[in-house]
């Protein structure tokens, strides 16, 4: 059963999961539950953030990303502009900070930023007054990703806490997974990662998971599989053998769900898929899968998170201003 | 004369000319009659699509034919996503099936799709509930070209019906060409195909046009030319000897209009112009030449096109309620 | 003392400083004093340019400018369109004039541009009747940055006339340089230009500046002084032995400013700003600076200049209206 809970928002950044409360996540969900009922009707637009200006600083290549974030935020009618690393001054050898501090000067009110390097998007939010959202930072965090993913646990089981969610693939180099292990394990749930050796860090344990080097163990008890990206650029690094024995080991067919897990388990997958990789096209396709119904709840969390944001400036400048002049604004 | 004719508009995608009827050819170019008009307004834009998403899915460079849908599209009052495959999940190994079932899960109502091999946007509309545009592909279709070409000619011209229309140039790879020849030929028009004998495809008569491999035939008993430009970043493959004597033989100049042509013939041109190439600069910029009428009767059509396709998609989701629940929406 | 008068705005283009009155200069400037008043407010839009569409044509890469253009237009409410050199028309070898005629006739307001040749957007003007800001042409000119600037020195030291200002570095391939010279002497400011005898054109003083080789003597009475950066990327062609040389002998630290500039004096950069070349970190980010400051402006000035432009556009299809009509539309 879901708790409904009304805390008082006051965070003014989204940077990772680590930083969040049970509550905090927990009330994100709740507010993405009104903002999914929006996305229903035939005219999915509110005007909550017109005016607000709302900036996609994306240095590494993303579409549905910055699609899902620029959707999210025209939908509650803020302006959004574009900025991409290849586009950017970045090219002409400015600092992070600058650029940053430049949009900033151009009086927009957030942030959306993907970077290649572990906590740029932290450095962002202690040099703008603006806020930051992480859109992904190296292989750190990627905190709306987590975020969507709970969600779609709790609408389609009903509840998050005492379930079994298996993590499945390259543990290691996965901003996903951190960030699900975060989330996953304040809610209550009980994490199994699982993958091949080389591909999960030492020590993982320390985050409250389990780990298993053998899939229909991970399967098993599982009540959600969320699936990795094989990052089939990477594989120049050979931290695997060859993809076909990736798959062979830790790639999921329907044959193998039907022998190993339960019945209503579901599939879950950031995307994209490497059909026939992680996931074969059965599957992916299959009843289990709840992929597509990720994709939309994305957007919902990311009105969530823009307007949770939104309204912890409004309140932080109405203190600002009550600071010097004596007057709530 | 023209003939108005209201039938009731039932597609959802307009994914070529040659699905299309004779009496659906001249609604949407009636249509497009009133959209013309609101372009001619001080404010050219109406609040018919608010609240819709319109995404260009673009697979190959553009600029007109992506600027024209945008703008359309803004002045409908709906919302754009631009998605250019040098930044999408393409280059991730995604399938074009997955990237367009995830743009659709975020709740958009449309993908105008612009893509290299023939019949991907046919195979996008089978596997998404969005309307699909084609906006070109490969050497297939190109139907809103084919219909603001037509447009042009009936404004200018004030009928379609019973006039001689040529088309000059590389006819084998141009997909102007095919979508012209299913309009104009549905439209009761004679169709006139003429360019050097490697450039025109073999029984292309079956489409029901006439070939000739002389320009001054070609343009004897014409009443509109379509000239095609020479993509001359396909020479390598040298399907005639020098651009020189392509030139030559097929290019106009002001001089041969005089000689051979009706006096009030019309040029049209798709776009970008090789000038000097396949149109000399007299008349590139002459009486002769309806080009610039074309790009904005581009806009007006373009516009037509998203009205209608967004109606068909309102009545057909009444339907589907109304299956579901016995009520109309 | 600020004077503020009231002229009637007739320019439907901005192609620079050069072509501007002393009196126009000023009314562009008080009417961005409007204009930041409204970026000052919670929700900083005007529905004034609503339905209008600004295009922003760059053909040179830029992230500051493009943003405050961009951003100036949709705080104005007008729709933007983005064409970048490198997705445009221009490799299929098509003319600046075409893009520019193809542009226009599906019906936009306004061609924002920004070129690597000088007197670009001039053509451009000849050719199109949207309006044509200059956003940049190759070393030429950039008119929206001198006014910015000015507004700053006006807004900082409360009058421009009479002022001493020093513009030091690489003069010679300053377009900001060119403009500022242009905007700041017909305000009645001393203008002085200092940078290595190799960056600094011979003659320039027939603008009306004065020319120093030596740094202090730049900073002696200077009352603002803006940094010019240095195009690292051009250093290929050698105009100064090293780097390390040019910021010796040009580059600010705080210990020169103390040493040798007014105690008031206010450092400005065009941005982006090599730290540690031109200016050091502890002047960058030091009470000196304005920087930041400019960058606010910038889109003050440029909502002012897009709004000027479009009432003079206005007044003028009035005058056709009514020489086409004998009425006034």
């Amino acid at each position: 059963m879901k708790k409904k809970n009304n805390i008082k928002w006051t965070k003014k950044h989204l940077l990772g999961i680590e930083e969040l409360t049970r509550e905090e996540i927990v009330y994100i969900l709740d507010q993405a539950e009104n903002f999914k009922e929006i996305l229903e009707r035939a005219i999915p637009k509110v005007p909550t953030l017109r005016g607000k200006t709302i900036v996609n600083l994306f240095c590494e290549a993303s579409t549905r990303t910055r699609a899902s974030f620029e959707l999210a935020a025209k939908r509650l009618s803020a302006d959004t502009l574009n900025v991409s690393a290849s586009t950017s001054s970045f090219l002409k050898g400015e600092t992070l900070k600058d650029t940053a501090r430049n949009l900033e000067a151009m009086k927009i009110d957030m942030i959306i930023m993907r970077h290649g390097c572990t906590g740029a998007p932290h450095l962002l939010s202690k040099c703008v007054n603006a806020s930051v959202v992480n859109a992904g930072d190296g292989i750190h965090e990627h905190p709306t990703q987590a975020l969507l993913d709970v969600f779609t646990i709790r609408e389609k089981l009903n509840r998050v806490e005492g379930l079994n969610v298996s993590i499945i693939g390259d543990i290691a180099h996965s901003r996903v997974a951190r960030s699900n292990i975060w989330a996953l394990t304040k809610l209550g749930t009980k994490v199994t990662v699982c993958g091949p050796k080389t591909l999960i860090p030492v020590g993982i344990e320390k985050m409250g998971c389990r780990v298993t080097y053998d899939l229909k163990e991970a399967l098993q008890k599982a009540d959600a599989v969320n699936m990795l990206r094989i990052q089939l650029e990477r594989q120049k690094k050979q931290l695997f053998p060859t993809i076909r024995e990736y798959t062979q080991n830790f790639g999921i067919t329907k044959e193998i769900l039907d022998k190993y897990a339960k019945k209503d388990v579901i599939i879950m997958h950031p995307g994209p898929i490497n059909r026939g990789v992680e996931l074969s096209q059965d599957v992916a396709d299959s009843e289990y899968s709840v992929i597509l119904d990720q994709v939309t709840n994305g957007v919902a969390i990311r009105m969530a998170v823009l307007f949770l944001l939104c309204q912890a400036r409004k309140r932080k400048s109405g203190v600002k201003q009550y600071e010097k002049t004596g007057k709530v604004a």
